[in-house]
């Protein structure tokens, strides 16, 4: 039993639970949320938050960022990563396996997580990479909690599809879809058809030359069929075998009727949409205007309706913040040849504010925010009842907002080691204000002031 | 601000909330839970209530019922009709508009809601009925939570479609559509093709005399089209006006199968299956042994597992108890003449207790039959957030289960003053074994110990 | 055996025959094609037509005229009419039995086939009414080729729908279903629910007064749902009772989806469209032009894409001309008051031309016209073989066609007695210049030389 | 102009024409089909047919068959399967090109033809190799009528996919879609995941060893994961380029499925089911028995209705005979090693047979065989007019049955070169009594009377 005080309340009058909005206070006792009390209860703290009117939800979860740390921390480490998550309102994270060495094996896999434990700021996990599928069980048991395999090659940059990321071989990816039903996690796929992709690699370089526009047009040449046929592939993969498939990146109007379809028969299959997709690559301006800053992948306007109606009817599971960030002077060069420069932006920071301001303009509602950031995340990673939701058992991962603050992002106020965002210059209304990890606040107005290491490894219950 | 201590802590290993399973205790003050806590917090409250490994779930909220008052009382009055729902584990009822007089103008509906405040011993609600244009704002004002209206006419018997309650013209129904919407209420149809019927009775009784064989078979004459007709009219008024829409009875393949269809447009409608449909007349062997007892409409074996499938995928919002009981002798004449007796069986308080047995069996989930008796019955009649959920801010409206509990049903048994019912005998496992309205302890262990007219009337807020 | 020479021989390189266009001569022997020859074959003849590059279809088949007779011979009779076919390229002609008296007897089919028999200058049959279940079998017997049912109601106007052509009860209206289907014939309904049909011209009489402004947009209130309840109904009479069933009139693209949806199940469904919807009311500017004179039904902006795309895409089976005149007295009245003057308009002499019209823009191919005014038509009342193709033992129904003839249509031109049609001063490209029925010239270059009552019935083999 | 004898008249009261059943005379000047004549009209003649009752219908056209010529001659020669063909009532074939050399050029495709307008004794083209996308408008122009790709790579043996047949990447795939779509012919896919079908041998291998039994089940493991892969990717293929597609083999109920969604959106797409998958290896009993002599590839029984159900509703366009003898000596190793015996086995002869028994069965109809044997392949292949109809202007190919023979089909009354075929020892009933190309009767009651090299070129027009 336990004393009287709680460690924190929380106050709000818009607290979004699984049921609703509620008016009340969040009893934090340790690191757990031990209570969900009316907004007359007495509940003596140790610390008060009162929100007032301003909106409290869940801790995002982000199940796709890219920190660069091993092997490229001159870009980002796990440190700067999670502080910039912190200040963007993201309590858990699950990065990705293209770093190096990737996390092929367990060896590597426990290398990863303890060096992603001595630095993180927030939870976090990691999504190995599957493409042995000999040591997927081993992987599993070790604490990965989802597998991505990109299908596609190196392709002669060491960042970002290094060896032990990528595959096309189908025989080898229908046994990683085998061997990933098993364990029961699911499995992340960017999908992709390689050989495709230098079909029209090849030519876009010819009619349009090396630039960053000539690389935004060269992925969706043939109306998207370099990402259909990819889709259309592990879709029929995951009719054969079963597995629980997330399928990354969905941005085409074949894919999303593909993708419908497929859910519509009941079948365990969940899509991401990406910020950068969603409001920075969906517009040709900005392309033009931020060229390799902007780059990501282009959504052609033929798409874009689908994509976004696939965020707002559901079909879109999950808002993946794909962060990934890169130095300006390895950007700098795609202006005139995207083809070596990487792509990849950095986004974690940004990606609820930018959501936030379509609450405001209407388009998007925080019910639908709390969905595909927090709880959908938690219900694909299993970890739902501990994390995704602001309920008496979960951990108290909370973040404050305020939907009137507004806001034209600058790099130079993010806490990015890079210097630079695809958001830049964007106009925004709402921010989170504090980010609170387990009953610790880690975030206020900007300022993260957790301890390095003091994030903590989620580990799937086997 | 309030004292330290609570009026009634509830604990149990298995509260279900709207995220999920928690093992915690449920904190009421008053007639609101104001807290959801831990299993470890300190709880000081007047009454503890400990259901230890016992599932606790939201009061079950009943859309559909007939309680015979005022006009048919020597069947079943208010208060006995709430007691049944009480030992059933429902707190919630919202009555049907077919007693006499029918509620189609606000001074009757202002009669009935005060007859039913001085019986009713569980909150309550009145689907008005709807079939008078030119009063349904007036009836929306006076408080009615939904309109109801059969498709028919007065068939030559006083019960159950006596005249305010049936309407065949499509104009008039068509005006209902637009009046109901511009309320923001829902509007209850039950589909029939009037006309048609009459047709298939006439069939029905020169081939099969007029026993309750001959009666069961009239309905699903021409394969469902008598249903299926009305579900395709109603469902195209929708689209046309825009009403929210709740098809009741669904039972047909076809209709099953254009109701899907027309909620995949993302078109405001929800669809209600019966217990009567789902456990009894869906066997012709329960027709053949308990004849009239039975009646209710027959689901054909070609019909049955689309209408399962319907339960369990979702397609089905709600469950409605369809509670209706006629005395013995109103029945009896039906082994013989089934066309002058009543159909209507008395349900509601053993529906739950059949669901609960298809849990034990693997059939249907905790979750799903919370989402159809309590969370989409309120969120349909726009009480979630007071009703439908265990949350902070809500009624405290929860039912406590026994789910080893083995058990022949047998009326004696039961609450109803009829002295019979169509789950007679049936062997089921599982049941509530306490039942809390808004804080207090209205029924265990089968004693209804609420004093008549405690019930409250729920009035939508406009 | 018969001796050397043919009775007629008609050549032409474009002979459109069911397997593609063919170089070549279609010999004639009495009223029979006998023989399909090539272009070098001698063919001594009694008489050739040599029709150079002007192409040659089968004769068009009209389903759907009203010719006024018996009972409004003031309009039009079958004379008249059937010379108007035969200007027009149609060689068979199935009226409709909204005639005085309406043909709901088979006296009065008897009496109706006499008098048309006597008139008739193209072969005929008859669309018997089908409102009373239990004439259907003897006015099948009797002749009948189709069964004709409004459903409407007696709408206070003795034309057009009189008593004995339309019903609206349910029950009767499945009894006709299952009468034709005994039958083997097919039905034709027009859809319409009158209940609701009648709330909307009340509003509109109360929103824009009487005018033909206000009639047009009566109908189609509601965004077309007086036409789709009526739709979803016989679709659903047709699923129970696997009637033949031809929907008349379709012109709404909910309409058309469900019409579409229940072909592709295999139903025996077949759906027509007219000539006034595609080409004179789809279009408001020619509805404010020609007042009551266009009208008809007006086919809004919304729902004309959809109508059109199932003309092109085989939704469409048939195209019914729909032909169905008023004097100008009768129609003058409609500028004012819309709602007494009658609706229907002349078509049948020009709805070939507009349709070749079409040709020349590229929007149709002649294949698809002879599909849906002949083939289709002829496999849909049962005389494909007999009627419908340029094939072997076929009556040689034939039009030759020129293709490059530009003509601005005009009345006065016609052979209307009424003086007026709707397609006044449409600029049209191509026309028909002789028809051939049985094997004799009955119009060339616009002048019928037909007989009185040379026209022959068409008695379905039973 | 031309005396007045025909040379050749053939009489029947069942002609099989685009526009049904004819009871008449076909006649024949030269090569061509000059007339086609009613019974009774006199048609004097160098020689007459009198088929009596028995049905003429358009020569087969055989879109898929192998004559192992040049390469394989051992197996067959272009003379001995043509024999077999004209044996079997086809009249046309276009072969396939994995021979030695495969015909991925020019000169090996002329010298192609030449070899085979030596020894032909049907008219005939050739489906070019379309794996070098460079040779494709060449080949086009020097006269390939379509082309053919199988999504393989060489497997270990030199038959039956050679180097110059195959290809599994998926870049020289899609150009091979956009240049053949340049040319306006269709492409011919067998589709076939090379990567997977590597999986499921090396499983099956390990499972069930090297016999017949594990290589039938080898291919469809993990439920036609193998064909399906193929089937969607070729979709999307075809959608992003809108080349014209014939898709191979089509057996599974997801590709069933694929295919008639992709069908229903217009897009320019066949598909072909193939008889030793419709009467052979859909029977695993038969599997048993003839071992690799029925192999081919296995269809399961849960795939066999979707199958079926495909080639009935129109979903199956063609019936391409997939024939492809080996020796009894290469298939003999199959008992023990099926995966070094060659698959593929003799079929031209027989599958009309086969076909007819199903119409004197009910379970086809004679107009779908016609349709799916020759108006549908001479659509295809762009020869209708010439080919794939009884209609004047067209090549005299004719094929009289007798549908009252019944027979026990032999391998020794056969015209194999090869001295068994997977029919052996089946029941039917239907046959081919008198099969004439262009004119000239080339078999007789079984007896092939055509002079070698008698077949003719077919040359698409450009
Ligand atoms: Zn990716
Ligand atoms: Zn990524
Ligand atoms: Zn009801
Ligand atoms: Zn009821
Ligand atoms: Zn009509
Ligand atoms: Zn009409
Ligand atoms: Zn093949
Ligand atoms: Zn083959």
């Amino acid at each position: 039993m336990t004393d009287n005080q709680y460690d924190l309340v929380v106050r709000s009058t818009e607290i979004y639970t699984p049921a609703g909005r509620v008016n009340g206070q969040i009893a934090v006792r340790g690191e757990k949320i031990v209570g969900i009390l009316g907004p007359e209860e007495p509940a003596a703290a140790r610390k008060t938050i009162d929100a007032g009117t301003n909106p409290v939800i869940p801790g995002l979860i982000d199940t796709h960022c890219h920190f660069r740390d091993p092997g490229y921390t001159h870009k980002e480490d796990y440190y700067n990563g999670t502080i910039a998550a912190a200040a963007g309102g993201v309590t858990t994270v699950f990065d990705m396996p293209n770093v190096d060495p990737p996390t092929t094996t367990v060896d590597r896999l426990k290398a990863h997580l303890e060096n992603a434990q001595s630095k993180a700021v927030v939870d976090f996990g990691h999504n190995a990479s599957g493409v042995v599928p000999e040591n997927i069980k081993g992987l599993a048991e070790a604490g990965a909690t989802a597998f991505k395999v990109w299908m596609m090659q190196d392709i002669g940059r060491d960042y970002p599809h290094p060896p032990g990321t990528s595959l096309t071989n189908h025989a080898i990816l229908y046994r990683v879809f085998e061997e990933v039903a098993e364990t029961g996690l699911p499995l992340y796929i960017h999908p992709h058809d390689h050989n495709l992709y230098e079909l029209f690699v090849e030519r876009a370089q010819k009619q349009w030359g090396m630039d960053f526009r000539s690389y935004a047009r060269a992925l969706r040449g043939g109306d998207g069929v370099v990402l259909n046929t990819a889709i259309s592939t592990i879709l029929e993969f995951q009719r054969s075998v079963g597995t629980k498939l997330h399928v990354l990146h969905l941005s085409t109007r074949e894919g999303v009727r593909m993708v419908r379809e497929a859910k519509a028969q009941g079948r365990p299959i969940t899509a991401e949409a990406n910020p950068f997709a969603m409001f920075v690559t969906n517009d040709w301006a900005n392309i033009e205007k931020k060229g390799p800053y902007a780059l990501g992948f282009w959504v052609p306007e033929e798409d874009n309706p689908a994509m976004w109606g696939a965020v707002v009817d559901g079909t879109i599971d999950v808002i993946g913040s794909d962060h990934g960030p890169h130095t300006k002077e390895e950007k700098e060069v795609g202006w005139t040849d995207m083809y070596t420069a990487p792509g990849g932006s950095p986004m974690i920071e940004q990606y609820l504010r930018l959501m936030l301001t379509e609450v405001n303009k209407g388009r998007l509602t925080m019910e639908r925010i709390v969905e595909m950031t927090s709880s959908n995340p938690a219900k694909l990673t299993g970890f739902y009842g501990k994390k995704g939701a602001i309920q008496v058992g979960a951990d108290a991962d909370l973040v404050v907002l305020d939907m009137d603050h507004e806001e034209t992002l600058r790099a130079e106020h993010s806490h990015y080691r890079c210097g630079w965002m695809p958001s830049e210059d964007f106009e925004t209304k709402g921010r989170p204000v504090k980010t609170i990890l387990r009953g610790r606040v880690i975030m206020e107005d900007g300022n993260v002031t957790a301890e390095k290491g003091s994030g903590q490894l989620l580990r799937p219950q086997r």
